[in-house]
C-alpha cells in the first residue's frame, strides 16, 4: 500500500492548497481522500442518462443528495451552478467544469469546448475547476491552447485545476482503445505535465492491448497498471473515475484497488445517481468505508 | 399540469430579474406569462417567407402587431432593431437577436455567427438578448467559444439571455433529426447547462426515434414528451416555437400542452403573420386565451 | 433581543454567500455568529503592540491562536498573509486587509491607502477583504475613490468585503468624537449605503455628545445606542471591535449588549492577545459563551 | 577544431547574457559548455520511456541526478516546472519548455502546441525557455505563428530562447527523412534565421540522401556534416541531443564530434536516465570529460 | 544569537526562491549571508558623495569592485544598469533599483519616485529589485499606491522585493527621529506587514527616545534594539546598512552585532568606496569574516 499525497507536499501555492484543505478536510470524510459527485451528463451524454431515475434530473435533488452522502464536492456545468448553486452555497465545495460538449456530432478528432472561465468559478465561490484534456485528439492543439489559458488563470488565481484526462479520438482507438493501461497511464502523465493538481482517469484495463507500444503488451494486473497510473502522476492527486452503471462489487473492486495505489479519491456519479435514493446512499455508505481505510498521512 | 416557474425562483441577479419582471408581469397578459413575435426569418430565410403577406416585409407593421396583439415582446436583429425600434422603444420589450445566418450553405456543419453584442442590446434598451445554439453541429466548438463570451456579458451585465437551442448538424440527421424527442430534449438540456435564463424549443416529436439512443426507442405521447423537456431545462424557462406555417389547430394544440406541461410561453411569428392582418389578431388571441389558463404563480 | 441576520437575507450573490458561509457556518461555533482576530496593529500602530507580550510579534503564534481559540477569520495584512498563511491554508478563514497605514503622520485627514487587491485575495484563497473607511476624514474623495474599485472588484469576484468602517479626522473631532453615538451611527450606515457585506464599528458611547447633531443630545444608554448601530446597518452584518486593551468585564459586557443588538459577531485583537497565551485562550472563551447564547437562525 | 562561441560574441541583450553566464560558467564546468538534461519525454512519448528504469518516472530523482551529474541545465514542462523546482529552485538552471504534445496522434502535420508563455518561465525563475519547432512541417503557418510570439516575448524580457529544431512531417519522410544532413543542416539555419539563441538538433546522418537536393546527395563525413550545422547556426549555439537510447561508445563519438565542430554543448537524456543510477553518472562523467577539453573562450 | 532566516522558511514562490538562492548561494561567501553594494548615492545625494574617491563616480569601477569584492549584489538605478551591466551580466547579481530622487527639495513630505518597473528589472537579468519606502511620510499615500504596483509585479513574476525603509518625513523628526530604534523598529515592521522579501534598515539608536511612544523611553542596548528589529522583521530577511561613513570599528561592531541579532546581511556602500581601492578591499574582507562566522541553517 503506497502512502496518499498530502496537501503540504504537492508544490501547491495559499490559494490552492486553502483551496483544497477545505475540500479534502472540512467535507466527506475530512481525511484527504476525497469522493466527489460529477454531474455533468445532462450536457455530456444529454438528459438520456436520468430515465433509469427521473429525480435525478433535477439538480437539487442531486445537490441534496451530495450534502446527504457526505461528497467533498459536486462537479456542475455553468448554467446549473448559475442557478442552483446559491441555495447550498459554501455547504458543499462546488468544482465548475470549464469546458464540455454533447456526444452528438463524431468523437474521431474530440475536443470539449470551454463554456466558463476562471474568473467564473472564483465569481460562484467554487473551490476548483474542472477541464476535459482529450488526451491523443487530432484536434490536441487546440484543446492545449484552450487548457493553457485555464491553467495560467488557475494560476493566477489560486485555483485548484482538475483534469478530466480522457484518451479519445481515431489516433487511441487504434491502440488500446481508451481504458487500455497504455491509454490512461499516458493521459495520467500528460496532466501532470501539463499542470493538473488533480487528474481523474478511467480505472485502467491492461488486458486491452492490441497495438500498443512496446511495454504495455506484457501482463499486468489491474493493481500493477493503477499503481503505475497514479506514480506516473506524481504530485497531481489521482481520482478515479467510475464511468457508466456497472455491477457495485465490480465497482467496489476498482475502488479498493485504486485507493491502495495511492489515489487521492474517486469521482463516482452514474453509479451513485443512477438508482433509488435510499440505494444511493447505500452505495456511497460503502465507497465511504473503502475511503476510511485510506487516510492521507 | 405542472407548475410553471416564478421569476423568484430562478437564481436570476437583480438586473436579469428586473428586465424579465418587465417582459413576463409589465406586457402581455401580466401574469407570468409570454408570448414571443420573433422577426428574424428575413435574415434566416431571406424575404421568400414575406410572400404569403407582403405587408410582413416591413418591419413597422410587424412592430406595430406586436403592439397590437399584446405580444411580451419582439426579437429583431441588429439592424431592424437600429432603425425601427426608435419608433416603439419601451412600447414592447426588445429582444435583440445577436447572432444569424442565412439558409444558402450546407446546414451539415451549422453555426449561427455573431453580428452584435450584449452592450448593442444595453445601448438599445433591450430586455433580453438572443442565441442560436446549434446543439449538435460538427462546429460546437466555435459555437461554444462565441456563446461563452455572450454568456458572461450577459451575467456582467444583468441581461436575460434567450437561447435558441436549435439541434443541427450532419450527425443530428443520422439520429431521429432536428424535432426527434432525443434531439429536442437534448437541446432543452445543453441550453440550461449552458446557463440559459430562457430556452427556445421546437415541439418534439417522439414519433422520430430511428437511430436515436436507446431509452427515447419507447412509445412516448406528444405530451410525455413535452413535459420531459420542461422538466429537463429546469430553471430554465421554456419558450415553444411555432415554426414553420402550419394548421391552425395543430398548433393551438401544441401551445396547450405546451403551457400544461409548465412552458412560460410561445413565440409564434410565421404562423402569426404569413397571414392577413384580422387573421393574425385573431389567431393571436386563440394563442392568448391559453396563456391565460396557465399564469406563473 | 433581536434576531439575526441570517445569510440567505442579505441580498448575497452564490461567491459572497458561500465564503460567509465558511467563515459563519464551517469554523468557530458554527451558529452563524463570528469571532475575529485581526492581526494588523503591527502597520497600524507599529511593533509597541508587541511589548506586552513579546509572543504576540510573531504571526506563527496569532495564527495558532485563531485555530486554538476557534475563531471564525483572522484579519492579516498582505505580508504576512503572502509568508505565512500557507503553513494554515484553509484551516483557518483568511480576511486580507487591502489598506493600512502607519500611525506616524498626523490623523487630521485620514486616509489608509491600499497595498493589495481583490485578486491578491483570491489568490491566497482568503474568504473576505477588510477595507478601512475613516468615515467623516477630509480626505472622503480620495478613500471613496480607492474604495469604489475595491466593491466592484469584490462584487464581480465574489469576496465579501468588511469595511472597517472608522469615524476619523479633524472633523469628527469637533462633532463628539470618534466613538460618539452619532460617529459610530453614522459610520454603520455609511458602509451599508456604500455596499459593505459586513461592517465592523467600534462599540458606541452615548455620552459623547458635544457638539452632535441635534437627536444625539439625548439621553440614550448603551444598550439602545448599540441598538440602532446595529438597525441602521440593516442587511449588513455588524462586527463589533474590542479596540485597545481594557478591563474584561467592560468587555464582555459590550460583548454582550452587542449580540443582543442582533450583531454578527466580535473582532478582538488586543484584548485576547496583549496578554499570556492561557489567559487568552480563557478570555476567548467567555466570548465564545456568549456567542453561543445568540445564533443565528 | 573550430572555436566555439563565446557570451560577449552572439548579439545578446544584457538579460540574456545574465541568463545564459549562469547556466554556461556557474553551473556545469563552468568553462562555456553545457550538459543539458531534458525530462520531457513524460509528455512526448509518455510513460514508456519510464519502464527501463522505474525510478525515473520520479521528477524528484531526475532533479536530483541533474544536480549530482553537475548538468548545467535541466528542461522540464510547466506542470513538472511547477510543483518540483522549488524544491531545488535556483541549484540548477531551469530551461521551461513552452511547447509539447502526445505521440498519439499521427505526425504528418506535426505540431507542438504552447502550453506555457515566457512570463511562466520568469515566474518560475527558469534561465531559458525551450521550443519545439518542427521544421518542413505542412503546419508550419500555424507553428511560425505561435513562435513569433513566443520570441518576443524572449526579446522583451530578456529570456535566452533554446529552440529544438526538430525536421517533421509528411514532407521530410520524402526527402532524407528527420535525421538527414540536409533536414538538420536546414533546421539549424531556420532556428538561426528565426532567432533562437541556442539550438537543439539532432546528429546529421549524411548518408541518407534518398531525395534530398542536389549538394546533399554527395558524400561527406559526420564530421563535415556536423561542422556544415555549426556553420549554418553562426551566432545560434548549438546543443546536440542525444535521442533514442544507443550504445555509449556511439554516443560518445557523437559528443566529442560536435563538441570538434564548435558546438556548445550537448542534450542527453535517455540515454542518462533509462539505466541505473550508478552507471547514469558514469556516463555523464565520459561526457564531461569531453566537454573539458572544449572550453569557450 | 538567533539563528538566521533559510531561504525554505521564507513563505517564498519558486521564481523568488530560485533568484535568492543564486545570490545567497551562489555569490559571496555562498553559505546564505549577503554583502551588498549600493551604488544609488549618485542619485540620491548627487556627486558629491564621490569627491571622497572619485575613481568611485565611474560605475565600472564600482562594478569590477562588486566582483573582487566578492559581493553578493550590487544595487542601481536604471541609467547605469541600462549602460554598464551588460558588461558583467550574470557575473554579479544586479539588484535594479526601482525608485528614487535627489536630495534637493525638502524631506518634510518624502517621497521616492518610480522611475524603472519590475519588467525592467526582468529584462536586464536582476535577481531582485529595490524599492525605497519613506515609512512615516506624510506623503504615505503615493508611497503605498506605487509600491502596490511594484509588488504585484515582483509577485507575479517571481522577482525578489527588497524595500529599503526608511523613516522619513516631519513627523517621524518630532518622534525620535529617523534612526531611533522606535523609527527602525516600525520600518522593519512596516516592510514585513507589505510584504518586502528582503528589508534594508539602518542600525538603531536606542538612546534616541525624546517624544517616542512609551515603551522606547525606556533603556534598550544596541544589541536588544537590532534584536528585536530582526525579529519584529519575523520572515522578511534583515539587511542592515552602513550609512554615511564612519569609523571602521563602529562600522564592524554594527555588523556583528547585526548578524548576531539574525540578520541576513549587510549594504555597505560609501563605507565600503569612499576610500582608497585596496583599503576598500581590506575593509571588505572584515566585513566577509563576520559573515563567514553566521551561516544560515
Amino acid at each position: 500500500m503506497t502512502t496518499r499525497l498530502s496537501l503540504a507536499d504537492c508544490g501547491l501555492s495559499a490559494g490552492k492548497k486553502a483551496r483544497l484543505h477545505r475540500i479534502l478536510h472540512q467535507h466527506g470524510l475530512g481525511n484527504g481522500t476525497a469522493l466527489f459527485l460529477p454531474y455533468d451528463q445532462g450536457l455530456e451524454h444529454g438528459p438520456r442518462d436520468f430515465f433509469a431515475d427521473p429525480l435525478a434530473s433535477d439538480p437539487r435533488y442531486i445537490l441534496k443528495l451530495a450534502l446527504e452522502g457526505g461528497f467533498n464536492g459536486i462537479a456542475l456545468q455553468i448554467g446549473l451552478a448559475e442557478k442552483f448553486y446559491w441555495d447550498y452555497a459554501g455547504e458543499v465545495p462546488l468544482i465548475l467544469k470549464l469546458n464540455g460538449k454533447t456526444e452528438i456530432p463524431a468523437d474521431n478528432r474530440a475536443l470539449s469546448p470551454l463554456h466558463a472561465s476562471v474568473e467564473d468559478a472564483v465569481r460562484l465561490g467554487a473551490d476548483a475547476v474542472g477541464y476535459t484534456l482529450y488526451v491523443g485528439s487530432p484536434a490536441q492543439d487546440a484543446d492545449f491552447a484552450q487548457y493553457r489559458v485555464v491553467r495560467q488563470e488557475a494560476q493566477r488565481l489560486g485555483m485548484p485545476l482538475i483534469v478530466w484526462a480522457y484518451p479519445r479520438g481515431e489516433a487511441i482507438e487504434h491502440k488500446g482503445g481508451k481504458d487500455s493501461f497504455y491509454a490512461v497511464h499516458y493521459a495520467a502523465r500528460t496532466a501532470s505535465e501539463l499542470g493538473a493538481d488533480v487528474v481523474k482517469v478511467n480505472f485502467p484495463h491492461p488486458e486491452k492491448h492490441t497495438d500498443v507500444p512496446e511495454p504495455y503488451t506484457a501482463d499486468f494486473s489491474s493493481q500493477q497498471a493503477i499503481d503505475a497510473v497514479v506514480q506516473a502522476a506524481n504530485r497531481t492527486m489521482v481520482l478515479v473515475s467510475g464511468g457508466s452503471r456497472a455491477g457495485d462489487d465490480v465497482m467496489i473492486a476498482k475502488a479498493e484497488q485504486s485507493m491502495s495505489a495511492g489515489a487521492t479519491g474517486l469521482i463516482f456519479g452514474r453509479n451513485v445517481w443512477q438508482r433509488d435514493h435510499d440505494e444511493s446512499l447505500r452505495f456511497v455508505d460503502r465507497l465511504r468505508e473503502i475511503l476510511a481505510k485510506y487516510p492521507a498521512s
